[in-house]
């Protein structure tokens, strides 16, 4: 097994111990899980408090084992200068190769020094709408939107709220402590001023048992188990797209309310089934142990599917889907309550959990997304509980070398 | 130095390898703190994750060393008949024992079997409407509501919304993992059923440095340094209440947002001076430590005080309240952004941060806060950042005994 830490760097001294601490507990906890697993794919490291490396052939935060908090925000651009562009990813780009690793950027009110790395990752996105507006080629970019780079359709049962939808340009910030993700969306958007505009932000997290085991969801479900191994096939983007975008990967991000008041009326033998695996262990319903194979085939003495043909997992087994596969890396949120109408029995209408999961899954072409998610949409058994409310699709440029900027490329 | 972990207790095998690690951390940064400091009264315990007691003299989640997360409810009371409050609160004791011990509740899922118990605590209140509501003496308590216990009044600024406001009980769960704190309020609202509803719901965090060193809230300061040492004098309710009272406390809750971004645009000279203390090191500004006592009489060269008359620490000091003090056990609080118009200059109108503190202070009375909040409110120079938007106050009766359920003797 890969070791999970190779990002890991610029340990200094005072939090020397407490990152050590979290480097023993993972490589324990990470043995246990075993080989045969993508180089840190699916580790999930929620203790250690040092820094991760910012620059690289791919940005961080996309493969780097998951962080216990994440806060996401969209930018809408509100200015019409290409110049103003690519200096706001100028100062995005210094400022975030300054925070990772734990040090203060100039005018942030010295908030970081108070607050250890926790191994801060810092993800940019482009969309749409930076390519172009309302039909207008505002920064001259218009050609240059690779044909991959679609909009998402609108799939069965989306109830989407523009004002949580969409977006000119992405930051997602991850952290092992919530106030230094916030901390760090708060200074990209100081450091925007008026040339972009929050539009709409979504705080995560993940939960479970000790580092390196997988994180359970708010249906108290394992939720990561399956990962693709392979990044280069399925992650990145090769020489089949445009230089600034080789190395990097198209993000989809969904706001998905779970009905956790229904989901929690329900037995557990019947979550199970519309998942298609165990609760506690994260088996498959065909297994024994959580990283066992699924058994598509598989059928009981009555000629049924032991996973269900609606399972959620099944929907989007790799198997199902002519070999693709997906990077999730989303997160829980939990937004409190609200007043909500429900769409499916027995259409409450009152204060209901507006918590569910924020969705991240990062692929080489949107159109797999679009592709496994549109068969979803229309037969997981899971869709019961579960109301889309917010979509978004960005375009992630590579990693930036150290004196480049993230996206510089795309404005050469 | 007493133990911060005297209340830390079945340590399962499978757990103490962590909590080990969480008290060998915590006793190290906690001896850097050094004498002089109450019962664990201020420390903050992110990473332990075994088990706090439940029953006992008095609830746990007040002096209980804070936890990283909280999740806290206000339910309405959906019942007319008093033996279904009552069947209710033994339903939830009993509940709030099993979970805190990491332990399952019938129906709950299996969920907690995979999480561990991370410092569960659970709090529970009783608003005015278990006493009566809309003028009706609905469970036959009215003649039992202590005169102490007084309804807030109307504050300089409030801009109450009445669905995040009030409540006829309350629950907070604490725990070192959101998922924890949320799964106990879910088992507690499924529990409930149709005899109390969730009215409103906030989550919290918090987060800074090691453990034992002072949490920082998002406006970048330590928060909670100034804390009562003395927990029957100014905590505990005594001979002066009920019997159901004694051991019990008045719980205040404001939900507080923070224009974060007119924050973040201040240098930090400003900031101190608006909060009366140094923003890395948490001195005072007539001090060079954290724990250094505020010299409220300093004068600099032209005469002015050196902790400006309307600094937030000098407003909520005790030696400017008659000796009165509150412990203040809050969370900062995130819920993205949100359409919000500003009350201060420059009156913006747009997209801005839904953040800032959720703001909780337990009192042997509640006019103790009143009148120390009633002057903030009308001087404190942190007014031009804040905006009040919830409110409610409960009466948290005296701890169970192993045997009894929350409250029991309010209801004999």
């Amino acid at each position: 097994m890969a070791c999970p830490f190779k990002g890991l760097t610029d340990i200094t001294r005072r939090n020397f111990f407490t990152a050590a601490g979290g480097v023993g507990l993972a490589a324990v906890a990470g043995a246990g899980l075993g080989f045969g697993l993508g180089p840190a794919a699916r580790l999930f490291e929620r203790n250690p408090r040092g820094a991760e490396k910012f620059y690289g052939a791919h940005q961080a935060g996309i493969v780097t084992p998951q962080q216990s908090h994440s806060y996401f925000a969209a930018f809408d651009l509100t200015t019409d200068k290409r110049d103003e562009v690519v200096s706001l990813l100028k100062d995005w780009t210094e400022a975030a190769a300054q925070m990772t690793q734990g040090k203060s950027v100039a005018g942030d009110g010295g908030d970081a020094r108070g607050l250890l790395p926790s191994r801060l990752t810092a993800t940019f996105g482009f969309g749409a709408g930076l390519f172009s507006k309302d039909g207008s080629d505002r920064y001259g970019l218009a050609a240059r939107r690779p044909a991959t780079f679609v909009d998402l359709p609108k799939f069965a049962g989306d109830q989407l709220i523009m004002e949580k939808s969409g977006g000119d340009l992405s930051v997602q910030a991850c952290a092992n402590d919530p106030q230094v993700a916030f901390h760090a969306i708060r200074q990209f958007a100081r450091i925007a001023g008026e040339r972009a505009h929050i539009r709409w932000a979504q705080t995560g997290f993940l939960s479970g048992g000790n580092d390196g085991e997988t994180p359970r969801n708010l249906m108290g479900f394992k939720d990561g188990t399956q990962q693709p191994k392979d990044h280069d096939k399925f992650v990145w983007v090769g020489n089949e797209g445009p230089d600034w975008m080789q190395g990097g990967t198209y993000l989809v991000a969904r706001r998905i309310r779970i009905a956790l008041e229904h989901w929690d009326s329900m037995d557990v033998a019947a979550q199970e089934e519309i998942i298609g695996r165990k609760k506690i262990s994260g088996a498959p319903l065909t297994g024994r142990n959580e990283f066992d194979a699924l058994d598509l085939n598989a059928t009981d003495k009555d000629g049924n599917y032991i996973i269900p043909e609606n399972a959620h997992v099944r929907l989007g087994n790799a198997a199902a889907n002519g070999g693709a596969e997906i990077l999730r890396r989303g997160y829980s949120y939990n937004d409190g309550v609200n007043f909500i109408a429900e769409r499916w029995p027995p259409w409450r209408q009152r204060i209901e959990y507006d918590a569910g999961l924020h969705f991240i899954s990062y692929q080489r072409d949107p159109k797999t997304f679009i592709k496994m998610f549109d068969r979803m949409a229309k037969q997981d058994a899971l869709n019961q509980f579960t109301t889309h409310n917010g979509s978004a699709i960005f375009a992630c440029p590579g990693g930036a070398r150290a004196g480049e900027f993230i996206g510089q490329r795309l404005f050469v």
